[in-house]
C-alpha cells in the first residue's frame, strides 16, 4: 500500500528505514494473538537514516544513522532514573496504544488512520519515532546487519548478562532456537557456560544452534516424558539459569520447573498471548527459585544499545550468524512465509 | 495424649523441647489446608536441650542447648554446597514425608504410628530430629525467646536481608502483620526502608506494626479499589519491595502488581495451601519485576541461624518484640485459640 508519512511533529524524528528484522512478536500480531490496535504498519526492529527533526529534538540530526526502539528512555521517569530501571513509563507500551504521545498518529492510507507499533513501525519506507526512541550509531554500521541490535540482539544478551547473569561453568536451558533464543545462546557461550541445552521442536534449527554454542539439542516431541524432566535428569537437580524465548505458558513453566529448585533463575523472555495466564503451583518459588522477566534485555535503551553496534564495529561481538536471511522489501511477504515456517533464525528486510 | 519418643538412631538426636514457637504452618496444617501425613505431631519452630545422641553424631553433645530447623544442612547436597542454596535436598521437605530418612517414625502412641512434621515436630517434650537439622546455639540463651529464631525470625529477616536485599530509602509493602510479616518489617527497618505499608484485615495488629516500623497501615476491607491499586497511587508507580507472608493466592498477586514495574521485586513468603495456582499475566514480568521465594529466608541453616542467636545474645538484634504471648506446654490450645483469633504476633509455649 502508499501510506502518507506527516512530518515530525516536536519531539519526533522522521527516519528513511534501510534495515528491518522481522521478529516472532511481529508474526505473533499477524496470527492475531497479540492484540494491538490496527490497521497498523509492523516492524519495530530497525535501521535507517534520519530524515528530518521536529522542534526540540537534539539528540540526532538529518543524515545521522540510527536505531529506534521499541521501548524508549525518557531519562525523567522513574524506571530511566532507577539504576536497574530500563521500561520507561514515559509511553504505554503494555498494551500498546498504536499512537504518538499527543494522541495522533503520522500514518494515513488512502485517508484512512493507520496506527503505530510499538512506537517505531519499521516496515515502511519512513517513518516518525519519538526522539527518546531513537539511538544515533556508528556512520560506517552495516545497516543491514546491525538492524537486529535494535531488539533482538539486546533481548537476547541482557538476558544472560543483565537478567539472569549467567556464571562461569553453570548450566543453561534455552526454550526456543529462534532469532532471541539464538542470542540468549551466543551470550551463554560467551558467559562461560559449560552446558547449554537447546529445546525446539524444529529440528532444522539444531545444526545452527550447535554452531553457536548448543551442547544438547532437544525435541520435546520426541521425548517421552516432559521436556522439564530430562533437562532435571540431565543436570542431575536441574539448570542453573532457563530462558523462556518463545511466548508460550507451558513452555514458561516448562522452564521454571527446569531450574534447580534452590538457585535456579528462570527468565521469561517470549511475550505470551495477549490475556494469557501463567499458572503453577507457587511451591515451585518456595525452595528458592527466581523468575524474572525484562524487556529489550533490560538495557537502557539509548545509553546502552548504541554501544553493542560500537562494540559489532570493533569486532568484540559478533551477531552476523543470527541472520540466516535477507530479501528486499518488496518480498516481505515471502520473508514471513519462509519465518512462519521456521526456515530461518533471523530474517531481515532491506531497501 | 501420651507418646513414646524411641532413642535416636545414627545420625539423629533426641531433644528434651523447652520452648516452641505457633506458626502460621501449623496453623494451616490444623485446618486442613497444607497436607502432611497425620497423624502428627506438630510444631517445627523450637529450642531445645540435647537429651542423648546417635552413633556418628559429632556436632552436638547432650546438654547442648539448640535450635532444630525445618530445612536441613547436609553441607553435601548440590543445594548446600552451592554459594546461594540453602534448600537442602537431602530430605523430602516439600511435599514433606513426615518420616525420618530411613522412612521410620520415632513416634508411638498406643501401638500406632505418629507422623514427623519437617523433620523437627516440637510439640512435644521429647523429639528426635536429624543431626543435619539441629544447631548449637548459646549456653545462656533464654530458650523462651530465641525458638523463634528457629524458623520465624531468619525467615523474615532473610527474605529481607538475603532475598529481597531491601536498599536504603526504598519503599517497602508488607502483606500479613503476623509473626513472619513483623519479622520482615523489623528488618526492612533495619535495612533503611524509607517507607513500609503494611497490609492486613486485622486492625489489631496495627498498633504493633506501628512499633516495628511500619509508616502506613492499610486494611484491604475498608479500600473502595484493590490494596495494590492503592499501594501504586501512594507510591507513584509501585513499591521497590513487596513482601507476602499470608500464604494465600490473591495476597501473593497483589503483592507481585504492587510492585514497581520495572524493578520491583516481590517476595512470597507464605506457605499457599497444597495444591493451589498462581495465576498472573506473564506481562507483569516482562516490564521488569522479579518475582522470587524463599524457605528459611535463604540461610544455610546450621552455619547462619546459630549466629543470628549469637547476634541476639549481644544485642544486635532484638526479636522480642515479636512475642507477644507466652503459654505453658499444657496450655497449647488456648494458645492456639488466641493465636487463630488474630489477638497475637507470635505465641510461645514453654515447658
Amino acid at each position: 500500500e502508499k501510506i502518507e508519512v506527516d512530518p515530525p511533529k516536536p519531539g519526533e524524528v522522521r527516519i528513511k528505514i534501510i534495515s528491518s528484522g522481522i521478529c516472532g512478536t511481529d508474526k505473533h500480531i499477524l496470527e492475531g494473538k497479540d492484540k494491538v490496535p490496527l490497521p497498523a504498519i509492523l516492524g519495530h526492529e530497525g535501521a535507517g537514516i534520519v530524515e528530518s527533526i521536529g522542534e526540540g529534538v537534539t539528540s540526532v540530526k538529518p543524515g545521522d544513522k540510527v536505531l529506534m526502539f521499541p521501548v524508549p528512555e525518557c531519562r525523567e521517569c522513574s524506571s530511566c532514573l532507577h539504576p536497574k530501571g530500563n521500561f520507561c513509563l514515559k509511553e504505554k507500551v503494555i498494551p500498546p496504544t498504536g499512537l504518538m504521545l499527543d494522541g495522533t498518529s503520522r500514518f494515513t492510507c488512502r485517508g484512512r488512520k493507520i496506527y503505530h507499533l510499538y512506537g517505531t513501525s519499521t516496515f515502511t519506507e519512513y517513518t516518525v519515532v519519538h526522539e527518546i526512541a531513537v539511538g544515533k550509531i556508528d556512520d560506517g554500521a552495516p545497516m543491514d546487519r546491525v538492524c537486529i541490535i535494535s531488539c533482538g540482539v539486546p533481548t537476547g544478551f541482557g538476558a544472560v548478562f543483565n537478567t539472569a547473569r549467567v556464571t562461569p561453568g553453570s548450566t543453561c536451558v534455552v526454550f526456543g532456537l529462534g532469532g532471541i533464543g539464538s542470542a540468549v545462546v551466543m551470550a551463554c557461550k560467551a558467559s562461560g557456560a559449560s552446558r547449554i541445552i537447546g529445546v525446539d521442536i524444529n529440528e532444522e534449527k539444531f545444526p545452527w544452534a550447535r554452531d553457536l554454542g548448543v551442547t544438547d539439542c532437544l525435541n520435546p516431541q520426541k521425548l517421552e516424558k516432559p521436556v522439564q524432566e530430562v533437562v532435571v535428569e540431565m543436570t542431575g537437580n536441574g539448570v542453573d539459569f532457563a530462558f523462556e524465548a518463545i511466548g508460550l505458558i507451558d513452555t514458561m513453566v516448562g522452564a521454571l520447573e527446569s531450574c534447580h529448585p534452590s538457585y535456579g533463575v528462570c527468565v521469561i523472555i517470549g511475550v505470551a498471548p495477549s490475556n494469557s495466564q501463567l499458572i503453577f503451583d507457587p511451591l515451585l518459588l518456595l525452595s528458592g527459585r527466581i523468575l524474572k522477566g525484562g524487556a529489550v534485555g533490560e538495557y537502557k535503551t539509548r545509553d546502552s544499545i548504541p554501544k553493542l553496534v560500537t562494540d559489532y564495529m570493533e569486532k568484540k561481538i559478533n551477531t552476523d550468524p543470527l541472520i540466516t536471511h535477507k530479501f528486499p522489501f518488496k518480498s516481505i511477504n515471502k520473508a514471513f512465509e519462509l519465518f512462519q515456517a521456521g526456515h530461518c533464525i533471523r530474517c531481515c528486510i532491506r531497501e
